[in-house]
């Protein structure tokens, strides 16, 4: 993983995604009692961050390539989904049966085959080896990819850029963390173009495995595979690949709790005019903590959430 | 009014106003049958459009301006307030005692004094001509001011430059209209920036007084003052400086029920991960009519919603 890397990630991206708005509001920056800055993620092609990483890697592989394979709890699935469809080939998407339904539908609308799994007793990695040795699939990792991190590094082009334009040189990013390979493609970038902009993971509580193994220095499991609202970054430890990085590069983690996920989520509604999911707002819930930076830049990951959840939401916080 | 003073307020609106995203979704342009582009006004600081002419219009009041006062169902009022107190003015905004109380609360917030009036007993030219004259403030009108449309007219020059970048040269662009500074002020930037682009407005059934106005050659009242959840958008008339532009400029205005803004604001929400209010919706819900162009952009102009109103939508519609 280099900087080169995602920079010629982000010329391939150029014209297939959509570099998102940094958003301000003053209502927000004065309820968290600091300036907070919003990269709307949600508003990328698919409503996810997802894309980019997806478009790097298809864009990447060999002309002789048969079709993709995912496997996804949603956002990385339609991505690559709409990636693949882009690109003339065929899609397979893996997908607990327990993910958000709009998600699979969404999946299936950008042309994918949808595979359902039972995410307590079956192993995605053996089903989505078969369907890639009886189809002749390539593999698309979700995070840990140097393609897909590379991919996820251009928010992090894009942050720099936009953060200096403010006038923002010194801060903390807080990224929504899985499997981190969004965190460390944003590292990388900082690194190289905005030094004093200091990345932390931000994780939901009961699944802050990133957290506690830059804490230990060394990649640490979670209890437990499923019990948060956070669907979309229940990952069961860091990469191989984005655990180095952000050992190097990232500050100390952050774990937020659902109810403070969902109060982010009713936040971005009312002050940003965003949706996000609640997997895509624990950054912005760790922003309103005390114990981060003024100023704050978070990334807010994906929006693909289910109506009914999002009414509970409006209806508690809103 | 002429090009050259909307690219004054343009100039003068730089690192205040946001320039907004202009937004597609692979699926909201499939289930439209057409392309859809929709310019997210609702992104804009205070979420709505009207923080623009605000500005423009305060920008441009001369030194020893003592304040300003506005009259506003809401978006106006937030645009004016804070625009006032980044200049360092007070401000008294006028508002109906029936406007969504989110609106006045974030006025409030915003560092305004809010006086309500009853809109169907009271008369708001009046309450705001006396306090005018009582505190020596400056009258900021909603749309029929030089200043306030250039500002507006700041989303045109945007969309002009965003269409070419995407290729769409020609094409429909649907505007939210109330008394029609938004419409008027795109109207004019398209006429020199992206000719090939025919602006059309679009207003709540009964209460179409530009597209009946448009259609007589002659500026029409609406029977009725209220009866829409379309709160933003009701003005009895077009006003008189926004009118001959039109005339001029615009194509034959549409008009879509209340239901059909309802439904576009859940498209937004499920495709686009933005919040519309009913008002900000209605270009959108014109978009998927059948008598529009293919491509075409809509404005998505405010998103200053009450939370219970957002709620049902996403319950019927999501």
């Amino acid at each position: 993983m280099n900087l080169a890397k995602i920079e010629a990630a982000a010329a391939r991206l150029a014209g297939a995604a959509r570099a998102t708005p940094l958003l301000e509001a003053p209502l927000l920056s004065a309820r968290a009692g600091k300036r907070v800055l919003v990269k709307a993620e949600c508003l990328q092609v698919t409503g996810s961050f997802k894309f980019r990483g997806a478009w790097a890697a298809v864009s990447a592989l060999p002309a002789e390539t048969r079709g993709v394979l995912a496997y996804s709890s949603g956002n990385h699935g339609q991505g690559v989904a709409l990636a693949a469809a882009r690109h003339g080939l065929p899609c397979v998407v893996v997908m607990p049966s327990d993910a958000p339904e709009v998600k699979a539908a969404n999946t299936r609308a950008f042309g994918a085959e949808v595979v359902l799994y039972d995410r307590q007793h079956e192993d995605r990695d053996a089903i989505g080896a078969r369907l890639c040795a009886e189809r002749g699939l390539a593999l698309i990792k979700p995070f840990d990819d140097a393609e897909v991190i590379a991919g996820q590094g251009s928010v992090g082009l894009e942050i720099a850029a936009q953060a200096r334009a403010l006038g923002v040189e010194q801060g903390e990013v807080l990224v929504c963390c899985g499997g981190g390979g969004l965190s460390a493609g944003i590292a990388l970038a900082l690194e190289a173009h905005a030094p004093g902009l200091r990345l932390r993971t931000v994780e939901p509580a009961g699944f802050d495995d990133m957290a506690r193994s830059l804490a230990a220095g060394e990649r640490l499991r979670n209890a437990q595979g499923t019990g948060s609202v956070c669907d979309a970054i229940l990952t069961p430890s860091p990469g191989e690949l984005t655990f180095p990085v952000l050992q190097r590069l990232a500050g100390a983690g952050i774990a937020v709790s659902d109810d403070q996920a969902l109060e982010a989520m009713a936040l971005a509604f009312t002050h940003l005019r965003i949706v996000l999911e609640p997997g895509g707002a624990v950054a912005l819930a760790a922003a309103l903590k005390a114990e981060t930076h003024d100023p704050v830049i978070c990334v807010a990951s994906g929006g693909n959430v289910d109506p009914g959840l999002f009414r509970d939401v409006v209806a508690r916080f809103g």
